[in-house]
């Protein structure tokens, strides 16, 4: 029998070790680099937790069948990332930036490119459902000087939770989503609808691992923003309302303290009239420091 | 405002915690223990390689595209679970024996229920192509006693590298595979063809990623066992050629030190004459020690 390197075979010992060392002809170094740490970190759980047989293959059922739910108009495997906590990290990873500035949280899938431009003050509500509410703020630099011609690009779900796109031939499209620019002074404004909380797709793999796990599967009320300046790190988030009953369990880990607003109820007519929304209405502040671009 | 336990939201430095946090009320205790340690230990991963949103949206289109290779014919997340390390590692920790006993190694995909009862000496080789070979051997206990009417459930690939399930209408249903059972003194005894190295399936996102990385796709040559009998821990186990060109770089990391075996080539009509093979031939002996139930 030939002589072997006896250390050139897989052990529960060295098992990482063995699988890493054959990648020492990868053609792109990060890959190589991305490949080690998933796969240090994957035999450490898998050393802890010591699956048994039945429990490997349920886990390469469950990993099947996200895959399974995936289609042109649904991402179950970005659901996942989400419910594990994992797209809030990689975004907090993506956007650290000065204290004081604006804080990012996650895109969503429910951006839409093309959203249209429209006037101070504008409505985004096209079918008037829902209770109004008016969005007022100023973008500023962290020194405090007003920023003129900055994009927001908003979007929110209608007072039942849905966004347009999950309600084609119900909302009007391109319902409750516009693109506004910050005044002279960084100013802007827009009306829409009090937003309320909605569930996560809950009839796939995912939505039945949160059940499992006894987990929350809705999104506390919020509405999205994403701010651009030329010059400026941009900036993608929400605002939260600060008492959504889910506002300490949203199921995608969203919230954060500085994006919590208050949607102060007015009743106000002679306000109301000057904004063109009916009487009483709901009245936020969401007032944006940017970062400049290579702070 | 009211006020909030800031505690209780995501940041980057408690992103794990919070959300394993969540899952106080699962009901199941191992499925809360099995997701708090993935969620820490994927954590850990991608605060080590702080990947860009590219880069994340990258590993999203990898598993979807993992998930949608699958089908009732081929399980592309075994093959990933596979050519990680991790289809081994579960072996390992689910196969811990005494010393001196027969190790195990991956049962691979290719295993059918109901192949043909055998009897000792008989050729598994259904087309008598390939090169001939005998595998001899005797299975004991840990004190070197005989064990009688144990079951040997073996299969191969052919001399081209295929299973019969892999080349239906080629192959003849069944071919290389038989059930064995041990006489009196624990031999036994069977036929069939001298195996060789062969590719795992290279078509799919798993066979691209180890292309990316530089891996060799292929299995070194080897023989399948199931060994069982009442009152032993059953062996699911291969032997393989010790001087294959990829033996030190099996694919799916399941070669073991213990399960080299000589394939002695023999020219000796004689002796091809008394096993009822063709001259020259390959013979192999593996002797199989199995642990008791208990130990």
């Amino acid at each position: 029998m030939p002589v072997l390197n006896e250390s050139s075979f897989f052990t529960e010992e060295n098992s990482a070790e063995i699988v890493i060392s054959r990648n020492g002809n990868a053609k792109n170094e990060r890959l190589n680099q991305i490949m080690a740490s998933i796969t240090r970190h994957l035999h450490a759980a898998v050393k802890e937790i010591e699956p048994s047989q039945e429990e490997w293959m349920a886990a390469i059922q469950f990993l099947t069948s996200t895959g399974h739910t995936c289609d042109n108009w649904r991402q179950e495997y970005i659901l996942l990332s989400d419910v594990m906590g994992v797209s809030m990290l990689v975004d907090s990873i993506n956007s650290r930036r000065p204290s004081g500035t604006t804080e990012n949280t996650v895109l969503g899938p429910f951006h839409l490119e093309g959203a249209p431009a429209m006037e101070f003050g504008a409505n985004i509500c096209l079918d008037m459902k829902g209770e109004p509410m008016v969005v007022n703020g100023r973008i500023t630099d962290v020194a405090g000087r007003p920023l003129e011609g900055v994009k927001l690009d908003v979007w929110q779900a209608n007072n039942e939770g849905f966004y347009d796109v999950q309600q084609k031939g119900i909302q009007p499209d391109f319902n409750l989503r516009g693109v506004f620019r910050s005044r002279t002074d960084g100013s802007y404004r827009f009306r829409g609808v009090k937003p309320r909380h909605y569930p996560i797709p809950n009839d796939g793999p995912v939505g039945q691992l949160l059940n499992k796990l006894g987990r929350n599967n809705r999104r506390p009320a919020h509405l999205h923003f994403v701010i651009s300046a030329e010059g400026y790190q941009e900036v993608t988030t929400h605002i939260f309302v600060p008492d959504d009953p889910y506002i300490n369990d949203d199921a995608v880990f969203g919230v954060k303290e500085s994006l919590l607003r208050d949607f102060v109820h007015i009743d106000n007519s002679a306000k109301a009239a000057e904004y063109g929304v009916a009487n009483p209405f709901y009245e936020v502040e969401f007032n944006v420091v940017l970062a400049e671009a290579n702070s």
